[in-house]
């Protein structure tokens, strides 16, 4: 391609609302350009990128023995009703209404057109497993569509959906698609985690979500030093950090607090330490308020918290209201003794001894607080987040942390949907029974955005070579003038394309220093900068983006020395 | 592909609501599924055709130097406020509020959202020429949805969008994009005509459509039979059938005609040929009501009618009421003679003489009727359908009809959409002017249907060979019991699987006959039948799904028999 035949718009301002790196160099270099809010159009430089992605993943789908097809976007609402889950869904469900005043849905996710789909096309064991996979435009509208295509509100996905006669079958594709998301992401060039996750309103009995590695990430990732296990912070599993609960040895005791609220400020106003103190959260329950309770030095865990059967979602904490109907005192002294409702503890809070914690009194905390002999709980779970430092949940090493943008997830349905849709076969004893479903997303635009957080440096992109939009630039200094420069160029454009390498020649008509920065941007891999001074020595300059170190390489070798560096 | 690993669910039965043959056997070969008023999903099996057909348009629209990009589906409606095409789509606009009451579209077409892209990107005329294209999701609110995907509602287009500095420009992409559409159609393998179109809601100075030929084609394609001229019958120019107009020889003459309203009941009555009547059409206008008038024998061309100034659109017909108070009387009775309304006269009927016309009387018509002596028009317009042996509009030859299915249309739309929109650039004197403009889009699921139409027997579907799922079919008899069939089938599959040729092998465990027949249904080109009383012979059976010839093949030479056949 020749940048006077592309269409090659580069961008000095960083845009006002671009927040985050991938969003700004998106911009800058022309990829995508912003339609409104959640909406972008891609550019043909991003395209390239894109199609590349999707490519990628195309085949190891293919290869993983999924079969591609192509359901529609508009989705009828009454299929949502069937399983119940436009509430889990909410505001984020684009609603449309046609002509006839019928509802639908543009399909945000495909787990009830994909069910409706094989509850008619399939009905004997013989036809399973089967694993289908689409690669489609989908919508969610978000609250907040941020970050341009990291979070927008259309977004191209890869979703796949596996059906099986039992659990054993589906374990067997779900990690066959776990190998191939692997397999996708080590060829797109990416650093990832497969972690443990929390399935969320897709449902389930277990999932795994798939992390590009990046300082940018919105989730924390949550991996032991021994890298036996990684899960993503808000299903990571945080072990009691007491082995047992120690004899009781303080006496309870009324201590005046009277302006301090906070933990920070009762712990320096009594000199305790924060993990000497517990936190009592009162939060609306499915039915009765509940009462959750972490160590002083610990966070709660919002999706362990709405995951407890007594628990509502979304969480919501009381007002002050509620909190003095129900514990007769302000939020910043609420304590577990006398509390009338079901009271949850941390795995930690549970083995605590002589603890403070409020005292249901304006002003007041109790000190000295010991469980059965003080106070008392219903149930103990593990209701806070994983810190770096803890003990492994597998029992291995101490836990680390890094920072993760999730682009894949993969669940282990079970019947969930089936059964709710009546997707049934007739299995060996010719008995009917409900089928098991596996689904498995990859998000393909997030996937570019991604592949930039985690590859680039103050001049622009550094694209992984498996999805540059061209794998090699020649940027002619003086093309327009100089016959000799031209005629080397264009040499090399020719032998190139002929060798089916995807090359990229600059003839427009700019200054060396904008090409050479706009090509900085641009972040193709493999760059070659002809001009008379080193032709005048038989030479051209190579440079490598990713080191932008240069390289002086006589005139009459450069294909070879490209082929080597396009192979490595 | 084995079958036993693909989705493979075939159909005896077609169904009820499939009208023409490329919906039924779309449907029995299961390449789609119906999930909703004008909504399919496309099985893996019609997804590999598409893809073919999505394929061999990227390739050639790439070679023709326009560029791949991808807009969103959903557009705000902001943009279609600028060019006020909201009326003009109407009720195939499907519309959205998002969770913040913003108003969208689900893209139908995407003049709008590419204006606002290219007056954002460019601002000179040495960005021009330029040509983007996306392949894409579309929803048009069909009032009846029907055939399938032919006229479903969510559908895939394949869009481009030209800009120019000035007409010049634009016919020369326009020329391109005509010659590309020649390539990419003759590469799918379907007959077509290029024709002469009307340009609709879209506009523009003038377009042309690509229709395959097929029997059950919506549209009446009209040609001369030298292939100098052919258009829709929408858009055919209907030349005068009189050369001039000859002297009155009869006066004026009111004669009884009691019940006789209809042109065929007032001929015989009157002994008169159709073609020496007239007929005279009230219809609203934009102001006051229009007559159009038409050769007895002649129909009404709705479209020459509604693209009239004074015309109102769409069209309407006086109701009874109106007509008796503008005629004075039924609409039986209409004629020309002191009609207090503007008159358009069809070319044929300006140079007519001495011809029967309604009395604007009940009971009555008019025979021996003159133009200038009796009545008067104030415009002759092309109001009729050209008709089959009609002198054809460019002096060469008549013209013939055929039936054509449109899946293709090209447009110069000059600047409309950038004058509306104000998408200018400085021109080579440094002035701003808005670009002329060119879309060119074409249909990508219904090409699969227009193929089938095309393409088809009584036994089913004939894939033509560069769109066929796959190129080779193996139908082993007995390949569950036969170990030697299993042996040479699973041989010759492996063999053509190395060689990159597009092959199924069928290892489920079904009767001959059913595999036969579902292979006839599905219409691989070429098909390998391999069974234990052959392979005695050292033969196996190769069968043309086109003409359904057989040929025993020996055994050791069917690689290179079905490679020569491949390369036919």
């Amino acid at each position: 391609m020749r940048t006077t035949a592309f269409h090659l718009v580069t961008r000095k301002e960083t845009p006002q609302d671009a927040e985050i790196i991938s969003h700004q160099l998106m911009i800058r270099s022309g990829m995508i350009r912003k339609l409104g809010a959640g909406l972008y159009t891609w550019a043909p430089l991003g395209l390239r990128v894109l199609q590349k992605v999707e490519q990628i993943i195309r085949e190891e789908m293919n290869a993983a023995g999924a079969l591609e097809m192509l359901m529609p976007a508009v989705q009828p609402k009454e299929l949502w009703e069937e399983t119940g889950r436009i509430d889990d869904f909410g505001g984020q469900l684009l609603a449309i209404h046609d002509r006839a005043e019928r509802d639908y849905f543009f399909g945000p996710t495909h787990e009830e057109v994909i069910t409706d789909f094989v509850r008619n096309e399939i009905n004997s064991y013989k036809q399973l497993p089967i694993n289908f996979y689409q690669i489609q435009t989908k919508f969610r509208d978000e609250i907040r569509p941020r970050f341009g295509v990291m979070r927008s509100r259309e977004f191209i996905m890869k979703d796949a959906y596996s059906f099986h006669l039992d659990q054993q079958s589906l374990e067997v594709t779900y990690e066959a698609m776990k190998q191939a998301y692997t397999k996708i992401i080590n060829r797109i060039g990416l650093e990832f985690r497969c972690v443990l996750a929390d399935s969320g309103a897709i449902g389930g009995s277990g999932s795994q979500e798939f992390h590009v590695i990046a300082d940018s990430g919105e989730d924390a990732i949550m991996y032991s030093d021994t890298g036996t296990y990684a899960a993503n912070l808000e299903k990571c599993a945080a072990v009691s950090l007491l082995d047992n609960r120690a004899e009781a040895t303080e006496a309870i005791n009324k201590v005046a607090t009277p302006t301090q609220k906070t933990i920070e400020e009762v712990a320096e106003f009594l000199k305790l330490r924060k993990n000497q103190m517990i936190k009592t959260l009162l939060v609306a329950g499915t039915e009765q308020p509940v009462a959750l309770v972490v160590r002083g030095d610990h966070s709660l865990n919002e999706v362990k918290a709405v995951n407890l059967e007594s628990v509502a979602s979304p969480l919501r904490m009381l007002n002050d209201e509620e909190i003095k109907d129900l514990a007769g005192c302000e939020a910043g002294f609420i304590g577990v003794k006398d509390l009338a409702c079901q009271i949850i503890v941390d795995r930690t809070v549970a083995n605590m001894s002589d603890f403070t914690c409020g005292a249901n009194e304006n002003g007041y905390h109790l000190s000295g607080v010991n469980w059965d002999r003080d106070a008392s709980y219903h149930a103990v779970e593990d209701l806070r987040d994983a810190e770096v430092g803890d003990p492994s949940p597998d029992g291995t090493g101490t836990l680390q942390v890094a920072r993760g943008i999730e682009v894949g997830h993969i669940f282990q349905l079970g019947s969930k949907y089936s059964k709710a849709m009546n997707a049934v076969i007739l299995n060996e004893q010719g008995k009917s029974q409900a089928m098991e479903m596996g689904c498995y997303g990859m998000g393909v635009t997030r996937m570019v955005a991604a592949a930039i957080e985690q590859n680039h440096d103050d001049k622009g992109i550094i694209w992984p070579a498996n999805i540059a939009p061209f794998a090699v630039a020649i940027l002619p200094m003086n093309y327009q003038k100089s016959e000799r420069v031209r005629r080397a160029a264009d040499d090399l454009y020719e032998q190139l394309l002929s060798m089916g390498i995807e090359v990229i020649l600059d003839d427009r008509k700019v200054r060396p220093g904008f090409m050479m920065s706009d090509f900085e941007l641009l972040g193709i891999p493999h760059q070659v900068i002809i001009g008379d001074r080193a032709l005048d020595e038989g030479e051209v300059e190579y440079r490598d983006r990713r080191d932008m170190a240069s390289t002086r390489v006589n005139h009459d070798t450069i294909i070879q020395f490209l082929t080597d560096r396009l192979q490595a």
